[in-house]
């Protein structure tokens, strides 16, 4: 198989330009330019392109080379822009940024005013929606087809979701097929199936996708007696209800399965292999014909046409910068040891505390290793629940376990924990059900961006009654909050933690109970107080000494927990009557400064209050530094706002 | 048929005990003494008893009424409190909760202080789970099931999860079903099948189930077979997969029907009549000792046992005061016109709109008649959308239509958005889709509790980048919101109002835009400002009277927009230097009152500010009004504080 090449060093005449046919193709319009036997070499253009490119500049790989195909074959049968093609979850769209006028671009992907690394309507109008969450993506295709409907489109506008089978296992996704069944309209679903996300499927329908492709000899029948009833125009599209009697009918003859899609009055066609451009094309352009909702099932395969990606594809979904000739990805030196990621301090933590504590049970929604909750997996495989892209449920799930005597560890994503809002307060918090929501990727997480910012933590948990709310500075505060959590009847609790690495390379300190809602005392001073929550006490670290070059004494403290508020501790600085500034790692609007500020009022203070967090915009993406000094978040920019402070005040 | 008697009229034998076996069950564990040819009595007992009560303290009705039967066979064949109960939504629950110790104390059902209109832990151990908000029994059982395999419970706990067939189309129960299905457990899913919710159910899944129906012969036939080879030691229930394929090749050879259910690897069995006790109480039996996850499916009939419920149920789900004997319902009178439903207002105001601006489309979520998204479904049957209990799908719908050109007002009650939290960051407000949300129920609700309070969306939407958060104080504001938010590209827009009715009779205003984020001043003061968001000006104004005779001047102010803040009010109120109150109907830590200090701290001012609103606790079922005293939000609270604000500052 064909490895990424090295253009400087070959010297075969096609290697004079790398990417012979996608260096011509600025726009889709030029890709349906040409002949459907040139599209084999566009994909393996793209294929390369995607190799040369990730290796240095890392991103989502896998994905992206296993949807090439379906990526060409869409914008090759479908008029786009003007048809909509919703990506679910963007991983899968490089290639589609590569034939929509951003090849050159690419380079900047995920970089600080480049490209973003999902799709996004405000860089393309081929972007057609947000796709940084999953299993939205029928829901959104189902509203633009119904509208292309109410507008009366002609000719038709036809609109596409593709969506992995991961993502359609995901409540919204149900709830989208579920409605589009019954609503006049023309969406077409494509599940693009590649039997992996990012960790191990899990959940029934995926039991169910595996098991649809075994009877391939029966689909494949199907759709050729279909197509050639068509032909025969013995059968019409707009008699939709005798369609689905043929398929249901030919289906209980032939095998004795269910199809879970028909059942739910939509018709289904697949598998079909998705990486054969042909078969694609000559597929597409069949189905693109047909009216009323419905799938399309391709099976595809992760990181195809880079052998090292092939054999191990889950490693390979963001695999950093790698060696492009010889697979070898490329990992960062360190001199001895070094601190390691937040997240496995959670996953050792946890395999700790739940050696003595046969009561802890973990659960994930499809992120056992970017939550490193894999660890608990591996020793304690009974105790331990990936249950799949449900955020909802897993939060209910966990409710349940707590009611009857268990100790849960929920561990998810701040941004991806918005899914699961009302399950919080609904299923757990109302009953004050001891559930430890471990809240991975709080705050600005960098490369990706907007979608995946975990801001909104702080705001929304600390309106909810019951709630404790903690952000650990260090490693070992965030092991004696999880020590704490797994002791006590506490009731809810959410531990936020930011994505990437801790601070010490001895992070294995031993634990104890920290006191709920007890603040502490970083460091004394006479000139201004700063509040900070979690690892943001590192910022205002380096700020103090900024400023004590400055002349500028400064009181420090580390909240730890949000809510409650230490009523000493903020007596303390309250009494102290000094301007006071709240650094956090989130939203400002509602977060920690407003929490002071709520305290300071009820107590009966009016002082000076200077909030620094995440400003009331969307964030793009860049790394956590950039987006820190942007936000005014980094430790120059905190102490600027304090030199201003002191020397408006004088 | 039998209907509610009049006990005091009626002179026969048996009426001198109303409820001669229902009398004397003091817990399920009397019950099960019974014999099953007593069961019949205790079903009419309490349908006796729920015609009686509820005709005089209204609650939900036709929901309870179908499920007598199941109620009692539940409690006869499961050994609660030990096996688990978890109901899905609280509307079928009467039963429950009469059979459970609270057959005396049902006369304060849903009132201060009295039981709660929904199973709540706090009050009961037989009440396993909250069960206000639909769609999470599933989860929640199969936690309290898969804890019950962690603690190896001998003998084994029974869990079971009654859940209607509304409440199954939300994304919440599909997650929780996908992960039943391998997840090692012995839960049981009761579908109580009423082909009824609230209102007319929709979406694939109910055609689904409406269909099964149909094919009873078959399902009748599977389940002899599958018993008879139990009986004859044929099949073991260790051997599941031989039973699943049992069910499938039989299904397949003699119907030609697909299964979801056991296409998503769940047993299923039924349809059974749901309101045949002997037959609910044989199937349960047999049903219990099978092992693994599966699913029942009962039909029961809505308001069964009383005529006129079974022939409107709809009109009958909380009819209100009725007549027992003829069935009438009882209306409030009034003289000359009266004020409408805030609800009311928005619906008609809706379909005036959608007149003259085809772009108007409305989205409910089971709510049509709840949210008077009806008014537009009678006119415009194509550009309304009741996609069922499916919040989160109802939002990126809407974003769908809005990003293909559509002006999407979806309207959904303040605590079921929950559950759309993410998508109206992620699907939304992200890309600045125009979409109104339309949040009834906003604030305190009264009756229906803790669950059902709308309480939390002026913080979590306040947080949001891009939104517009409103809340008119009057129709004629909310009119002119919804005006306004139909005619700019304003991005999304969110407008809350309460339950109940408005205040004027005369509410067909003529409509004008109002400029985005213009608060309004009310009156002028001298000694302190209020700042009210939405209807709670109402309550400040009898306030401000009170403080009138007391000699105290009020400023008031409405901030129409709780974001973004007017900031010419809020340089006008902050340049008073008065003290500064501010009254809304919702939680206080991160709302409207943080918003105001947020902007004072963010201007340089440090004033004294005073936050009345709903305290940061779950608040029980009540009146209105009742839960406004106790929350201290009423008129004379809120005079009472500003008498203290002057006092203490004088």
């Amino acid at each position: 198989m064909e490895k990424g090449s090295n253009e400087t060093t070959r010297q075969l005449p096609d290697e004079t330009c790398p990417y012979p046919l996608l260096s011509k193709i600025d726009s889709p319009e030029d890709l349906r330019k040409l002949s459907p036997q040139q599209l084999q070499q566009v994909c393996a253009d793209i294929r390369k392109m995607l190799i040369n490119q990730l290796s240095g500049n890392p991103g989502h790989f896998a994905s992206s080379m296993g949807a090439v195909e379906l990526t060409v074959g869409l914008h090759y049968v479908f008029d786009t822009p003007r048809d909509r093609i919703v990506w679910d979850v963007g991983h899968q769209a490089y290639g589609h940024k590569l034939l929509t006028g951003r090849r050159d671009a690419f380079v900047t992907n995920r970089k600080l005013g480049g490209l973003s690394g999902f799709p996004n309507p405000q860089e393309s109008e081929y972007d057609t929606f947000t796709a940084g969450h999953a299993s939205n993506s029928i829901s959104a295709a189902l509203g633009m087809a119904v509208a292309s409907e109410l507008n009366d489109d002609r000719p038709r506008r036809n609109v596409v979701a593709v969506i992995g089978d991961a993502s359609i296992s995901g409540g919204l996704a149900f709830e989208g097929i579920n409605n589009a069944a019954n609503t006049p309209n023309n969406l077409l679903i494509i599940l693009n199936d590649n039997d992996m996300s990012i960790d191990r499927n899990v959940g029934a329908l995926n039991h169910y996708l595996t098991h649809v492709t075994t009877s391939k000899g029966y689909n494949t029948l199907r759709y050729s007696v279909y197509k050639l009833l068509r032909k025969l125009k013995l059968i019409s599209e707009r008699r939709k209800s005798s369609i689905l009697r043929l398929n249901n009918s030919l289906k209980s003859f032939i095998t004795h399965e269910q199809n879970i899609f028909e059942g739910l009055n939509i018709r289904y066609f697949g598998p079909f292999d998705g990486n054969d451009i042909e078969r694609v094309v000559k597929v597409l352009n069949d189905v693109k014909e047909m009216e009323g909702p419905r799938i399309l099932h391709f099976r595809t395969k992760k990181g195809k046409g880079y052998e090292p990606a092939e054999l191990d594809p889950a490693s390979w979904h963001a695999p950093g910068k790698f060696d492009p000739v010889t697979g070898k990805r490329i990992e960062k030196k360190t001199d001895g040891p070094a601190p390691i990621k937040f997240q496995d301090v959670f996953g050792h933590t946890l395999v700790e505390l739940a050696r003595k504590n046969p009561k802890i049970v973990g659960i994930t929604a499809a992120m056992p290793s970017g939550t490193s909750m894999s660890l608990l997996q591996k020793e304690f495989p009974s105790r331990t629940f990936d249950v799949g892209i449900s955020e909802g449920h897993a939060v209910t799930f966990s409710g349940g376990l707590a009611k009857d005597g268990m100790q849960p560890f929920c561990a998810i994503y701040s941004s991806f924990l918005q899914r699961g809002y009302d399950h919080i307060i609904h299923d757990v918090a109302i009953a004050g059900l001891p559930v430890t929501f471990c809240i991975d990727r709080a705050g600005l997480v960098g490369e990706d961006g907007m979608t995946h910012h975990g801001v909104f933590d702080l705001c929304y948990l600390r309106s909810i009654p019951n709630m404790i709310v903690a952000a650990p500075r260090d490693e070992e505060t965030l092991r004696n909050l999880m020590f704490t959590a797994q002791n006590a009847n506490h009731g809810p609790m959410a531990i936020r933690y930011p994505r990437g690495n801790g601070f010490n390379a001895e992070w294995q300190t031993p634990m104890r109970a920290l006191e709920i809602g007890k603040g502490e005392k970083l460091s004394d001073g006479s000139d201004v107080v700063i509040i900070s929550a979690g690892t943001m006490a590192n910022e205002v670290n380096r700020a103090i000494k900024i400023l004590q070059l400055a002349g500028i004494s400064v009181a420090h403290y580390d909240a730890v927990f949000i809510k409650p508020l230490d009523n000493e501790m903020m007596e303390e600085i309250a009494q102290k009557g000094l301007p006071i500034v709240t650094v956090e790692d989130g939203a400002i609007a509602g977060g920690l400064g407003s929490a002071v500020m709520e305290w300071l009022s009820d107590h009966g203070y009016q002082l000076q209050v200077k909030r620094i967090g995440v400003p009331d915009r969307f964030i793009a993406h860049g790394t956590v530094a950039q987006l820190r000094k942007i936000c005014g978040m980094d430790s120059d920019s905190i102490a600027n706002e304090i030199i201003k402070i002191k020397t408006g005040n004088e």
